[in-house]
């Protein structure tokens, strides 16, 4: 295996205190490659410790060592290259790029740079080749990589093998989706206890615009219809697609489960062991019961069936905050490295 | 007004305990038109008092004078012609078929008779016509009339509109339904909290054939992914349709607001005052707040807009046990009385 | 009756957009007595329409005159006297003392001036004798009169009829407080989903300062615990009490059952028909099952039985939106007007 | 270490398919000591594979080993001597009685055999002790030994150590439980969302009776009431108690904070690491946050402060299906094993 590192990494975590920073720090706690070094804060928490700034709302407590970490102002560092951002939409845009231009490989979790047609946009088990435009960075030797939105990456996950074996002309697909997509505060509990919420800013027309460029197929027509559902953690979503060439069930269901791509290959140490599963059984997959499949880095997928409108309908699953967010970014770090990209860009 | 009664027609309830049971006393309790005169349970609970078996959901207290109502068991009534059958599928279809044979005008929220050929399946405001079939029932004096699913009755009130002024050639809907449409126990809450459970046993075929019976569109494609959320009342529902002919937001949204039909000319109690309400604002309808609407009878219908792959999406919601079972229900036999079949029926 | 006035008091609410805001204008709908003719709102939101910036989560459409209002900054105002203050407790200390100072008669919600020696705080079933205070305002001709706690409220309406017939000597509460007491956007639906918050700020303070207050006994010993449980309306307590005197089980429920108060001979429009009911049965009282009885305005209280450490238990319910904050302080300025205190302290 | 296993002692589970069967199967899937060898259920079910007949409402996979087991009927059987029982309350006692009269050492969940005389009832870290009670067992070879109410474990851990250090002359506790104490189909959804129920069969007489039994103090005087809120696993409890002794804070957390047992000094694999951790902060511990700490074998406790009316309150949580239930039995078997109990039993 190219890339492994013979001493630990050293990473931070820009805006490390909301809800997809706490993720990272959980997923970093006992990373073979990677070391944190460093969280950064919006200004107003910036001298603060880790642990008095942040309400930590993981199930799993707070380590100490990074509790003890002082939250630095979110600015170019001198520690470490690699820097994971979990910075808001509002304030990602300007830092990062300011970041890259630093000398920092900077992977985002912000929607920001995702259709710059300059920055790589990738699910490394979908396109990791299209990490490479990465070499030819404006920022060079810095770097701008980016993760799509939290519902794109579990779609595209699922329709790769499908894309892949049968082709997909036409997708249709409804979300469900959790409320730790929207961070915190994020949604009221006032607004959505009892309730759904029939519409996310942007996210159709992010899915929509994500999916064909990972994808990269200009000529997949996608409609995309989100909600937001009172769930803790994991989208699921409801999907129809027409595919090129005609395709049965059985071949579906080799084609997910046969799925398997660099990551695995690689054997990056938080790529899941198949990244997509097959569920049998009538009622799956469902959040509370599935999303931590893998550790919470697979889709699982269920209810193949026809579709009077489309080839096939069926539904999909992925933890958004682990694969669709922390644990996407971290996979997408590690093929980086795998890839000799760092060394690359930073010299 | 034809068909008004001077006095009050007596009516019982088949199965009166249950989550829809409940519902219909709730609705009867101040009813201009119909008078509760018995309850009816399993031999389990016959002989006991309503109040004393019944576990009360609702959120307004149970009437005194009907929790001392003696619970009877379910075989034909003398005291009254009208009855309404809240009673389990499996049980319905013989106990329904009995009582229409004892002279019984029976209206059935069950789903057994729905796709007989000589049951009319009926939304008041949609096919009212059909129910003339009930003229010539083979149990005649008796009939069975029959309430669609509580998904479908919402489906087709948003689509009635537009099948009338456009024409419909396909539908494309992702139902989030709510808890109580599974009755108690129905779901269990560890099943459910924190969680959607994306299967309803024989929802999607379902919806699929009663909604065609009911537009009496037998070229109508329709597919549906049906799903359970964490939710009290209120199904939401996100569609997709091809138009027959091509039609603009605004003459959309114009056929839903004017939309009017039998129930609103005849004034019947129950009917809402107008059945199709188009919400304006990006994130609407919304079941907590809008499952209410026009005291449940209404369905509420928001987010229009152009879909990639069908001509537009919207979603639309109505209460499931108001207007999707015993307010449904309800209309329906204030639109059987109006129309004169009682009379016809009995004699 | 006293009081009655012979064309509506126009009125206004202080801080409207909120959810206790939101409250009172459902509940000022149709009125009898007050006639709503200003809204306010901070400088922000202040010029524009009532409808364009409030986030309407109540389950009833705000009503389309309500929608047009203008937001008007807080400060006082010209064509009301009465005014009710939702304002949140940051800005309502001032607000309201300049807004008395201004001859404005205001019923306030917050807790600013709760606990101040010259500031009534009444429950009116309970202490309306107090709201006499009111007359010998500091502010005079204006004044402050202040509705206490949502959790206070619930407590001493089950407390009162016991403290009048037994007397009472200690107190242990633990709460289960709805989420919609918090506000909006108030508590994170990431906090509170699966899960209970066992702290409240301040609340445990407020419950025990207030209570001794209302019920002006300072030899009450009392001990509050708060928590935070997904619940959207309706505060639960879990009750023990020792009495003064030794009473049975029947004296108690009797109690409860009989007690009628100033609102109930008055028949003023908000108040309940009954302040307290006792539910038998041995799950009851349960918040979305009782939460709104007699409208959202009366006490229910249920499961009285002995308690091996103090004299009795039981379990004591409310809603703490209506009875609790807005329908409180309406009732309230329903009695000061009943009470001719709006004549003595204007002029 | 006494009593390590050289080789894995061979164990069933009476009633598998359940909520606790199932969490049993989880724990023991990687056990160091125990080899799951047989799996029983109804009558109904037995013959049918695990799999097949088990609704899985896990969050981790049932691993293929254990979905291929064929399901026994619930009768003693030859290849274990060492039982799990997750039986029903229904028909443990009388099953478990066969079971020890059959010479099985029998670990029971079930409420059935708890307050016998001739039983012990065990929470390791608290009176390890009495386990030696059942090598005087009735049933001699065989031995029925329990585990305490899923809400009374919970207690008694944070109690001990105060018991221990202070003595504990009265305590009163409201308890805020989970869904899944209840089991499968358990609380219908329809009865618990956006609702609490202020009562739980028997709960209050079982906690009662239970921890005056384990903590062998006749003197202590208890007063619980019980409540189930929606929340999936843990139980929460606000307790306020007397004790024998006067203790500063400071005292109280040390007590806490050192406690150690049995489990603990025997290395038992089940056992955590502290059995007890004093949560800082105002808002701890919460059921979503702290219910895994250990695995989901530490009972934590927060909030410390002094009562008006007790000595001092505080809030205290655990895991309801993993310490309350399975994990407790498991670490129970555990400790029957290191104090050479099986061998003592059967020969």
């Amino acid at each position: 295996m190219c890339g492994v590192p013979v001493k630990k990494t050293p990473v931070a975590i820009l805006g490390a205190t909301g809800t997809v920073g706490q993720r990272f720090l959980t997923l970093l706690e006992d990373h073979p490659w990677f070391e944190l070094v460093a969280v950064t804060a919006s200004e107003r928490s910036a001298g603060k410790r880790y642990g008095d700034v942040t309400r930590w709302m993981q199930s799993t407590p707070l380590p100490e060592r990074f509790a003890r970490m002082e939250l630095l102002p979110t600015e170019p560092l001198r520690d470490c290259r690699l820097v994971f951002s979990a910075l808001d939409a509002r304030v990602a845009g300007a830092a990062e790029t300011a970041f890259a231009g630093a000398r920092h490989f900077v992977v985002s979790n912000a929607k920001s740079h995702r259709l710059d047609p300059d920055v790589p946009l990738v699910v490394p088990e979908v396109n990791a080749g299209a990490l490479e435009l990465a070499r030819r960075s404006p920022h060079a030797p810095g770097a701008i990589v980016t993760n799509p939105n939290c519902s794109t990456i579990g779609l595209v996950l699922a329709l790769k093998p499908l894309a892949d074996a049968f082709g997909i002309s036409r997708v249709s697909v409804v979300t469900l989706q959790a409320i730790s997509g929207a961070g915190l505060p994020g949604v009221a509990s006032y607004e959505i206890a009892d309730n759904v919420v029939p519409y996310i800013p942007d996210e159709e027309e992010k899915m929509q615009a994500e999916t064909r460029k990972i994808l990269d197929d200009d000529q997949l027509i996608l409609s995309a219809q989100c909600n937001r559902v009172p769930v803790l953690d994991g989208h699921l979503q409801c999907v129809s697609v027409t595919l090129r060439r005609k395709a049965s069930e059985a071949e579906i269901r080799d084609a997910w489960e046969r799925f398997e791509a660099e990551p695995q290959k690689l054997q990056l140490p938080t790529a899941p062991k198949r990244p997509v599963h097959y569920l049998e059984g009538s009622a799956a997959p469902q959040p509370r019961l599935h999303r931590d499949l893998d550790k919470g880095m697979a889709a699982s997928v269920g209810r193949l069936r026809p579709c009077p409108l489309f080839d096939y309908k069926f539904v999909t699953l992925s933890h958004n905050t682990v694969r669709g967010a922390a644990g996407g970014a971290l996979l997408l770090a590690e093929l980086a490295v795998a890839q000799g990209l760092l060394e690359t860009t930073f010299s």
